[in-house]
């Protein structure tokens, strides 16, 4: 069976953002600390359609993360905008703009209908409203026999491992604190349903540390 | 200088002992899962007076954790015993019994007066009322140009990481969850005071995160 597989930047304190996120700073006030790390590897710009970047020990385990998915669920608050119901009039339509880097069917989690949002590159956003296990199934449907993204962010995160729905999980951690903002791990008691370390890979700014069931 | 050296074991969530703790339960509920890896090692066997054990990849860093140690400083909390001033008739003489593993002078942050305590092996517990510096000052001189080891527990460690002391941290991050507990990097702000991730070992059950000023 596909895998619904989990990848995120978590800062040694445990923070996968910062405090006070908003449209103007959507990871939080320093969370984009977490991401630096990623940015300048060409594993990571091809798919953004940038050229050139980096090669370092980070390039197997992005290219990993990016291979064999087929469709990708996340929150509201990760697909962002604004609280509450979308407004008709001028709906947000994700961070990513007219061609996002998914290129395949997402599937984002919310208690507010909405129509799906077809964008270019083979990017579809549909709107989920009866809960994370629907999302999960609608999305595994979509993949074609291929894995499901867990995109995040915290709190769809939180729910998809309380579950114990989560396969695979990679933590890029980042050797630096934030202090306050999102924890990764509230909530989310002391059980990881059978997920165990399985590989560490030390990298130049982050230490990527993959969790999988034997 | 001699340094201030500190080395934790740490969950994945960022828990440094269990909840509850207690003389029963001195690590809190579940708080034992962070140290399972060290206890088969020889290199942790020895010191404590065992014989036989194992030699893994934690080997090395766990030597070097024990290595040029001149004098140790703990918080109150971890020598244990009861909250407020000493009982004079009953008095807590620590976790470790009449020949304690560390065969050095250690300095114990309490906010009450107590004579020194001189147990077997060369351990003696200093208690010291004037502070973190005071007591860090006074560990200095008593390690004789060896380091100091700042043994924990949390509240120790954040007021030392708070103030910038610390010059060379350890986090020995355990693949697992407590779900609650006390927090390392709790209150202690965003700044590492210029501590930076130097080494990354990947051990079995652990991976020892190395920190120090470049």
């Amino acid at each position: 069976m596909s895998k619904l597989r989990f990848r995120i930047s978590m800062s040694l304190d445990g923070f996968v953002a910062g405090p006070r996120q908003s449209v103007d700073d959507p990871l939080g006030i320093g969370g984009m600390r977490l991401h630096e790390w990623v940015f300048p590897l060409a594993a990571w710009r091809a798919p953004h359609g940038l050229e050139g970047g980096e090669v370092n020990e980070s390039t197997p385990v992005v290219e990993e993360s990016l291979a064999n998915v087929g469709a990708t669920v996340m929150g509201r608050n990760m697909f962002g905008g604004h609280p509450g119901p979308w407004d008709a009039k001028e709906p947000w339509n994700g961070w990513w703009g007219v061609d996002p880097p998914f290129h395949h069917p997402v599937f984002v989690l919310t208690h507010y209908p909405r129509e799906p949002l077809e964008l270019e590159g083979g990017t579809t956003f549909t709107f989920v409203t009866d809960g994370i296990e629907a999302a999960l199934d609608r999305a595994r449907h979509a993949a074609g026999g291929k894995d499901v993204a867990l995109a995040g962010g915290a709190s769809a995160a939180q729910q998809y491992l309380a579950a114990g729905l989560v396969d695979e999980m990679e933590i890029n951690l980042v050797p630096t604190l934030l202090g306050s903002g999102e924890r990764l791990f509230e909530g989310v008691g002391d059980d990881l349903h059978g997920l165990e370390l399985v590989r560490t890979v030390a990298a130049p700014m982050v230490t990527h540390l993959k969790f999988a069931r034997r």
